[in-house]
């Protein structure tokens, strides 16, 4: 697989990106010697009408280097193959590519093939996997380095100054008719109503007790589901969108909370819910009241006031919103005083909003204004801020560029590292559909995780979430059901493309076998017990007692030390490796229980071993001259994954599950 | 490949179809026993989310069967499999699905596996190939059954009242200064600027003289391009379209031409330019004439009146028009008295449009109005009018259901043919890129068919045109080579979903090596001395010669009359196959030389085999019980392809180029 063609939307093969219509691109495609080619033809869409135009070799001394200095320079393999370039001009703000490969064909080499994102195909295929030149204002660079942290607020943390009864249940003074207290250490509910009523009672000002924790992780981005008063504990069913619960401490803690969090250079992220309100709002009572209100007009009355579209068309408490509804717009979405843009703005100035069901907000019937809504919000939002959609299975089609940053990658990313890693027998429910987690070998996952990101332009992919789990989701430590295996999991989240994200507790090997279930109130007493025994920097405890070993892990502790280390190495490791963050990809090796990827970036690639089991033998991989590479240093590896490196010969093991990291140099 | 599940958007895997919102259809899942599964389920999109829905295995009494009663019952082979049945409601216009099968796995049976219009897919997939169910009205019936012939006016026939001088030259009173006068025996240029100018001098009222030679070939559709006046012979660069081009008979001609092909219950077809003008059309005129005129926002001026934006930024003759222009709109496409309206109304009464550069129509910079003007122009076409656009290229993207009815599909059809047919060696060159055209393999022409065409609703691919050749490519026969492989590309035009659609001059072997060098004038005199020497019906002549054996096809003679038998032959089996028609399409069986595919309908499927070149001994194919098939009979063959069956046991050979079409029984 190294020996093929090779283009990425990453800075090694587009070292010149369009930046504003008309503006033009350079791009690079890698063409080994080992597939002879006569030509290289760029073909763009432009205006809907393809253009060709044919790409010329690069002399080897304008190929990209490091900035580095190379050592032992082999010459031999350096000149395995050849860039070629062309120029694309951003005559639209999307401008689909691809390139042909045109050769005399022969052995495994054909004659004419497509190099798409979706890889080289031999045949004439859609333009839905072109890679793509986009000129839309990205999200803002802070995103591409960001590590998110999520917060659901009620069960994180308590602060110090939270009100609990003697027993340890939250017993604040107005407590809701619909809570049910809870004390922090029992387990939530797996399904059903209750699980909206169990109070556990976090607060704003217990996750600035904890920003500490969340930094030693890497992550930089708090971001909370729903903070607003509302009928539940997720608070998606917001009464108001005006203010912060008092539950939470008011607006007064959110506004502590983000300024603890942009003094020590972090980010806050809100959640918002656009598809409907609970029907607690205001904006909901008002329209019951009063057919003839301007709010009546916000909602989908089908008899009113008591009949009404609501989400899923299956639960009432959660009537749909009508985007057709232009005071809707103007009040919720328009501008720097509507809903969106208020918490930007002081003195809460929030980073960003997740938009809560993205995937459906503005769609019914024949009705479909979801992009408009993006378009919309996204006009709202200042420069700086991040904009990011929930969507739980196919967001491609929603992500021309205009609209949302990125999405919540649960197709991308989570599903096919869960396909991959699941446990054996997982008893956990899959997409609602009458299965379990599939266990699917590698080349499955691999098709999914190239053929379906393929599908979204590559800012969007960049800066959608890639997500371990969420609140909405089982817990990625049940569905793995190992330690061993979750960190992999957590390998290839610092691996892959996409804003690494962890729901408060992943980092702890936290369980949860429903979305309701994983969220679970974080063991603050465990963590510091556990952080207390190991060394802060992440390594191996000075004892010499293997990691995991701390008093935590034992028994009925609910504290996984190892993963909690492994964790922090990982997101360092992607912190540091400006590859890991932005560098564009290209799969290199695909068996069963293997997949080696690299990240392709001008300051060094980094190629990535993740094997979910053990592997007969080692497998060599030939990396030399592989886009000019002549050398490979390891810079990670967890688990039972190791190797060595000959140049850039890569030599892999696999004696279990596990990982490793090597840095290229290039000639 | 057969005994895999099986779902179309046909009759026979959709036997209820919805009409409008809200309506349900019924979907069917052929699954045969030999891939067993625990559960079918049904995946839509609706609003945007995702539903899940078990299928239920269906009573084998309450399978589909044929009308005619079953002969010879094998009850054996028709158990082989079971109809998976479950609801759908269209409470979209457009509602993507697709199908999960679920079981043990084991052997080559996935545990887990997609069944989408892309084929099945043992990992996850984007939506993009799902199945649609699209309740956006179609085009009108008489579409799917058409069959559409295409005259470029000047070059089809002079009417025996045409001006000609003595060297056999049109001299019209009024001889256009650009024109070239033409001798109707010579050859057309092959590519520059002479093409737009070389004057044949066909005229409408010869079209009219020629209709028993179309109707012959099964057509009833007469598509004619422009017939406007402009400042070419293609006429692409229309001077107004307020009538029609005195050279080609005026408005009197067309109405002439109207009137006859509806007496004979044909339809007409015209071509309107949507995405520019010729800079002799009176819109430019007034628009250069005056800045502030209303014309002058109908085009893209950049400095007026000398500078403007163009077809391709490239071609000043055609100014490019501004569809963001209301005037424009107005004028153009909205309601009865726009030009898209009236040309549909009396005295026309046209029965369709082609609309030219759709693909880029609306298209610039940052806009994008291609959809709304497909819209817009699809709310002016009265009831029974079919709508179609030219795109050269991917035109899924528009083709959402409310606009275009269908495209021009070479991507679908045209190339993906050729690249399989084409002569080994051609030097023609292929999609404007450095090489020639390529010559594939079956399994990659396959997939072309198969995973390009899934990303169109099934309606637009069914009421889509494909074409052998157009006046913009190459002839298939130049393409092809040889007369046998020609047949075969025929016999897939008969064969394949979407209006077979005949150039002027394919059904006689018409050679052309560019779209100009391809606008053959018509040799009547040969095509007559053919059709006195065979007999009416297409079968072979009685006197036991080979057809094509005839005078006209000696020599330099213009006319292979052998390809003019099978075309009719070919055309004529699909107007009798209502499955040819309407059918769904399964491919059964792939290799480089042969492809074989079934047209599956309730009236009989009929099973297609394709064979570009002869295989070495039988190849054998078990189609018993394969949708509850149980017996087939051969109702055509061509070229060197036969074979047999035992029930639904069929036995292919293959000694040369040549198809063969079985129709199926069911029990």
């Amino acid at each position: 697989m190294p020996r093929r063609p090779h283009h990425d939307s990453g800075p090694l093969c587009v070292p010149v990106a369009a930046h504003a219509l008309g503006e033009e691109a350079v791009l690079r495609v890698w063409v080994p010697d080992s597939y002879p080619v006569t030509a290289v033809a760029l073909r763009a869409v432009v205006d809907g009408e393809i253009r060709t135009r044919e790409a010329r070799p690069l002399p080897a001394a304008d190929a990209p280097s490091a900035d580095a200095a190379p050592e032992e320079p082999t010459p031999a393999e350096a000149g395995a193959g050849t860039w070629w370039q062309v120029r694309l001009r951003a005559e639209n703000p999307v401008v689909p590519y691809r390139f042909c490969l045109i050769g005399p064909g022969g052995g495994d080499v054909p004659a004419y093939a497509w190099l798409t994102a979706a890889g080289l195909i031999p045949w004439d295929v859609a333009d839905a996997t072109d890679f793509r030149l986009v000129v839309h204002p990205p999200a803002p660079a802070w995103v591409a380095d960001a590590v998110v942290y999520q917060v659901f607020p009620d069960r994180f943390a308590r602060s110090a100054s939270a009100p609990v009864d003697a027993e340890g249940r939250p017993a604040p003074q107005d407590l809701p008719a619909w809570a049910v207290p809870m004390r922090w250490d029992e387990e939530p509910a797996v399904r059903g109503d209750i699980t909206g009523r169990q109070l556990y009672g976090g607060d704003l000002d217990g996750v600035i007790e904890r920003l500490d924790h969340i930094a030693s992780l890497g992550a930089d981005t708090v971001y909370l589901t729903p903070v607003f008063p509302a009928g539940s504990v997720h608070r998606y069913d917001a009464a108001t969108f005006d203010r912060v619960d008092p539950l939470l401490g008011g607006d007064e803690a959110l506004v502590r909370l983000s300024q603890a969090l942009h003094a020590r250079g972090m980010r806050l992220m809100l959640d918002l819910t656009t598809n409907h309100t609970g029907d607690t709002h205001e904006w909901f009572r008002a329209a019951q009241a009063d057919a003839d209100s301007v709010e009546a007009g916000f909602y989908l009355f089908t008899e009113h006031p008591h009949a009404y579209r609501s989400w899923l068309d299956a639960v009432p408490s959660l009537p749909k919103l009508d985007h057709r509804s232009p005071a809707l717009r103007a009040r919720m979405l328009e501008g720097p005083d509507s809903v969106v843009g208020r918490w930007l703005a002081p003195p809460v100035w929030a980073d960003g909003w997740r938009i809560d069901v993205a995937n459906m907000t503005g769609r019914h019937d024949d009705v479909d204004l979801a992009h408009e809504v993006a378009r919309t919000l996204r006009g709202t939002m200042p420069e700086g801020t991040w904009l990011l959609a929930e969507h739980g299975h196919d967001a491609t089609g929603d992500l021309a560029g205009d609209g949302w940053h990125g999405t919540m990658n649960y197709t991308g990313f989570t599903r096919p590292l869960w396909a991959w890693l699941a446990e054996p027998g997982s008893t956990l429910n899959w997409l609602g559909l009458p299965t379990t987690v599939p266990r699917l070998p590698g080349p499955a996952i691999a098709r999914t995780l190239v053929d379906y990101n393929a599908h979204m332009p590559w800012p969007s992919r960049l800066h959608s979430q890639n997500q371990l789990s969420s609140h909405d989701t089982p817990r990625t430590r049940t569905v793995v059901g190992t330690r061993e295996r979750q960190i992999v999991a957590v390998a290839a989240l610092a691996a892959l493309p996409g804003v690494p994200t962890l729901f408060a507790g992943d980092e702890i090997g936290a369980e949860g076998s429903t979305g309701e279930h994983s969220r679970t109130p974080m063991p603050w007493a465990a963590i510091a017990a556990v952080d207390d025994a190991a060394p802060a920097d992440g390594s191996a405890p000075a004892d010499g007692s293997a990691p995991g070993d701390g008093p935590a892990s034992e028994g009925s502790a609910p504290v996984d030390a190892e993963v909690l280390r492994a964790t922090r190495a990982l997101l360092g490791l992607r912190r540091r490796e400006p590859a890991l963050r932005r560098g564009g990809i290209g799969l290199l090796h695909v068996e069963e229980d293997l997949l080696v990827l690299a990240r392709t970036h001008p300051e060094g690639d980094v190629i990535v071993v993740l094997a979910r089991a053990s592997r007969p033998g080692p497998v060599e991989l030939d990396l030399r001259g592989w886009t000019g590479i002549i050398g490979l240093e390891e810079i990670h590896a967890e688990g039972n994954v190791g190797g060595s490196a000959d140049g850039a010969l890569l030599t892999i093991r696999a004696a279990g599950p596990g990982a490793a990291f090597w840095r290229a140099r290039r000639s």
